[in-house]
């Protein structure tokens, strides 16, 4: 696979030029890694149309070298990255107005842009990188197919090991050993197991609350390689299903179903949202299914664009997507069934290869 | 155990108070869950003398009841934090100069108060909240020696199951299965497994490398409960320990020793970094302790005070620090011994129960 890195510093640079900035500082830590493959969690970088300077601490002399290689200029700092900013950036020449990102810097750094480094003029920029990555190449839909492909084994060992009376924690513990045994390099975020009337909790996290026959019991995690990560949710039957429980499923896979073969480069967010949120109100469970459709995933679990009513904004083609429509009935139960969608030239392809039929665990 | 967050908000308000503000509006997360009890991932907190309003989405309605009952007026809003707030701050009489956190809250968001929140005086405030949370109570102790144990168990179930030939990842999904086990409701931050010349990165995550007879192995992690954290480091060698890995560990050991013993509130974060440092530095191996001795921990990973060179702040009583000298020789191998210390008033409590003599995974 070609290094994807100097086609995206170059676009990039294209992007600063044409608002028409001398410089990015790039703060982001998702972008850096895109823009330069460094994975530390201290860094500035700096893009011009001619250069590009990393700026990062002691702890990642090694690291940075082996991610980083030539492709940047990289600077050890030992005392603070900023006093290392105002040193490199004064003598790049020609370097007046430079960008930063605004929902990348807080206020106190911010304030550092104003005071020492006053011989600039700072503007605010928005998502000019977060753009280039909404759109994934062949390698990074590699990454997160690996990432999908390790969730599905790593659900597929854990569900055999599941016993009524084993708590939300030790089944996490099991999935999450089995990640790590398929590969996961961490966790794309805090994994989601939850039994019972829990699994209504769009956002509940493992406790001490045991699994009970008849319980639904549903899992939302991710894996991660390569920095990119996937985001897959299934929700089981502890026992026999009932009927009711049953009748939610199949409107739940129904519109997961549906929403994964309409969803297409081109439409809006709003449309994409539409087709689930349709059918589940044609199915009277509209008002059971409080967030939206779905959002985009890379080296980020939510990064643009975004599955939701209010979501005007165009799919762009390369951009994978999870697809994750849930009816959530408070102390009864929820179902959530979530995939995780390319959006190729030719359609849609869902990456995720996990059973969707109600699985029932007796 | 009494109630502790009347006293933190009342605490809180006097700062305000003592800072010429009106009221204070909260945007770290952590902050807010000292305040409130909240545990989500979306919410802005407002505190006056009189009143505490927090604010947060659909998808907490029912947890932020749970966790912040009667403490404070909770809106739910259903499509932005920010157009509530702005709705419910001019309810609030008498509020005209309002502190933000100034470390805790985006350029972009920063941008909204300038904007649609113009209607208010903003000061840049540091630290209010923190500085309250540097001197844990008796009930923060509890819960930090809690997640130190579910620490020290899990990496006892842990380290007879090592075997040569094993895969980092591997070793990490032992550890964190047992962290699961034990009770950990998520990880204090990603786990550090790393064997033989990698065991000299500071900040290695576990890869595919492959454990090999006669490896340094060095564990850094940490459990988490009723959001508190726990951060413990322990170095075995797996196989028969080398003379030259022994002599490096005693140094280590005897440098943790010595910083635990002495650390105390009173004294400066430079002073008890020296006592572990000046060690290290009189057996030859100064150059090889990269990083500073410790920082404090509660419910982030890394808080105040810090353990540094660089640290002239005196430590609080009350505080829980970590003590973690480390000898990394590159291309070789590193040793990190890591404890969590509480400086109570009459001196200081090691809170971890972990064996520091060398352990040989034979």
């Amino acid at each position: 696979m070609a290094d994807a890195r100097p086609r995206r510093l170059a676009a990039l640079s294209d992007a600063v030029t044409a608002a028409q900035l001398d410089a990015l500082l790039v703060t982001g830590l998702a972008n850096i890694r895109y823009l330069t493959g460094f994975s530390g969690s201290s860094a500035l970088v700096v893009v011009t149309p001619r250069d590009t300077l990393l700026i990062t601490d002691f702890r990642y002399q090694t690291q940075v070298v082996d991610e980083v290689g030539a492709l940047a200029r990289v600077v050890i700092e030992p005392v603070s990255l900023w006093s290392g900013l105002w040193e490199h950036l004064g003598a790049m020449g020609g370097v007046k107005v430079v960008g930063f990102e605004s929902p990348h810097i807080v206020h106190r750094d911010f304030q550092r842009l104003l005071e020492a480094g006053s011989r600039w003029q700072w503007r605010a920029t928005s998502d000019l990188v977060e753009r280039l990555r909404e759109r994934k190449d062949e390698g990074e839909v590699a990454c997160i197919q690996r990432a999908v492909d390790v969730a599905g084994r790593a659900l597929a060992r854990t569900l055999p090991a599941v016993r009524a009376g084993m708590t939300e924690l030790a089944v996490a513990g099991l999935l999450e050993h089995a990640l790590r045994d398929e590969g996961s390099e961490g966790f794309a975020f805090p994994s989601i197991v939850a039994a019972g009337a829990r699994s209504a909790l769009p956002h509940a996290q493992p406790t001490g609350h045991r699994v009970a026959v008849g319980d639904f019991l549903l899992f939302d995690f991710g894996a991660s390689v390569d920095g990119y990560v996937s985001d897959v949710t299934r929700t089981v039957v502890v026992g026999r299903a009932s009927a009711e429980q049953r009748e939610v499923y199949e409107v739940v896979r129904e519109a997961n179903r549906l929403a994964s073969a309409a969803v297409h480069a081109g439409m809006t967010g709003r449309d994409a949202d539409a087709v689930a949120r349709s059918y589940i109100e044609r199915h009277g469970l509209g008002e059971l299914f409080g967030h939206s459709l779905g959002h985009g995933i890379g080296l980020e679990v939510h990064e643009a664009p975004r599955l939701a009513r209010t979501a005007e904004q165009v799919l762009p083609q390369g951009a994978v997507v999870t697809i994750e429509p849930g009816v959530y009935r408070p102390g009864w139960g929820g179902v959530r069934i979530e995939d995780d969608v390319w959006l190729g030239a030719h359609g849609p392809r869902v990456l995720t290869d996990i059973p969707r039929e109600l699985v029932e665990l007796v």
